[in-house]
């Protein structure tokens, strides 16, 4: 079902590729501590904590942004920020042993968006939406985000075949919620009993729907000459992630208190809604389309 | 009212001594563009970003936090520091001009701990305890702590005659959550016409109770012998600030499910339950005990 349809021989679970990030960098570390809770028989576990240097100092990086490297930049072995570094660790370890090893990755991380469970996806992976369609079916709080990947991206998901994140919130950066820990730690549950089921061939291809969040775009924040900005999200639109956002909706209030809306042409799905780490990527929403897709 | 009865000649308000604290930064940018929403006819008001440093690279502080700085290491002009220099222009601007020159002082925070809009004290000053017991009776989401002071002292606000912090929350670091920005606005307001009524001589005093928290100790988190945190704040607790814990209570929630309950002799309030920047400072939630005080 993969596309090479086999045997997956390895998971690896990274939390904390953002230091602040602290639901994934927790379950990292009880899973280090426990590790017969991911202990399946017919492949490999590992874990990783990806950015120990900017956990440590409680912040997302120390120089730059480990999930948006340029992996070609990355070749460059003259550049040894402490996220360089860490980026060709995690490649290296996702590298495939020999040719018929196939690994799957999940890249845990947390949002101040009111994301629920969602799994993102950059390529339409046969395997990869078949586990989705079947984490959603049993879990209403899982979402699918299908973010399209071209060759210069630069998420570390992209350097493994079956490689997908797993975004929850909202929840600050820096806080633990214990909720969302624990339903955290049940999703990965289901995900290494699902590649076991697989691996035992007790999955069969079923002929299955899959609601998927298609990212089409993003909004700033409206900003002054200065580049600062000049509005908030709008309370209407607050913790709304997945939720239909019509044209002439509101979307911000300036400090002002003047309310300034959507003027799309159509209904969209916001996502990332009030992100913190988007702040000063530009980004205040992104916008999706809804799909139903077979699987 | 206040110490010295007389009227209030400057009130200064500073937002974002925490560079992340964003509520309180865009209020101080908002009233620094719209100076007439914050002046009256009776005193000057002032504005300031705390720490411009801090803010401008999304953090709480550059090197140490600005809120706790040793007064007494001040007078150490080789402590150069990005917060000792901050401090130490805070310290000036809220020196009085001269002997007969009272200032009041609005210290704007926000806090991932749901504290709705949280007045601390320092000391229980007559003219902040009728001004709280006032702000309380209009507005149900008004608490009052009190965290009581000493010589050692480091929060700006002992700095000044009437200085007190207000608190804002639930709200993640590093973003800006318009409901609370709007909340916060209107408090200031009110808190500039109580001003303004108090020196035209139209507050009468009144034989008034006040709900106050008293600041009685913190908790810290459960840790190991390497100092890592062993469990988090119970889903029980969270966003349960100012509401009673007795002691059998679930308190914490191990990474490995077990619940921890709180062992304490009687029934306490906790407030800044799981407050991001805490962690850091060795504190789960701080207790209060709940008085009615007449003021």
């Amino acid at each position: 079902m993969n596309q090479s349809n086999q045997e997956i021989h390895r998971a690896v679970i990274i939390g904390g590729i953002h230091g602040d990030e602290l639901t994934g960098v927790y379950i990292t570390k009880l899973f280090e501590q426990n590790p017969h809770l991911i202990q399946r028989p017919s492949f490999e576990t590992l874990t990783l904590l990806g950015n120990p240097k900017a956990f440590a100092e409680g912040r997302r990086y120390i120089h730059h942004d480990l999930n948006r490297v340029n992996m070609d930049d990355l070749q460059n072995l003259e550049l040894r920020s402490n996220e360089d570094r860490q980026a060709r660790l995690i490649i290296e370890i996702l590298k495939p042993k020999n040719n018929s090893q196939t690994s799957i990755f999940v890249d845990l991380h947390s949002t101040t968006a009111n994301m629920g469970l969602t799994l993102i996806l950059i390529k339409l992976d046969p395997f990869l939406l078949q586990l989705a369609a079947y984490l959603s079916s049993i879990n209403p709080l899982v979402k699918v985000l299908y973010i399209q990947s071209d060759e210069e991206d630069s998420f570390l998901i992209s350097q493994c075949e079956l490689g997908f994140a797993v975004e929850v919130g909202s929840v600050p950066q820096g806080v633990l919620s214990a909720d969302l820990f624990q339903k955290t730690e049940k999703l990965i549950y289901e995900i290494l009993d699902y590649v076991e089921a697989f691996n035992q061939g007790s999955i069969s291809l079923k002929n299955d729907t899959l609601t998927l969040y298609q990212h089409v775009g993003t909004i700033d924040y409206p900003r002054n000459e200065h580049g600062e900005i000049q509005a908030m999200i709008h309370p209407n639109l607050q913790f709304k992630d997945y939720e239909p956002l019509n044209p002439g909706q509101p979307i911000f209030l300036t400090f002002e208190g003047k309310t300034i809306t959507y003027e799309g042409k159509s209904t969209v799905y916001p996502v990332f809604i009030n992100e913190a780490a988007y702040y000063e990527k530009g980004v205040a929403v992104c916008l999706t389309e809804k799909q139903q897709i077979s699987v």
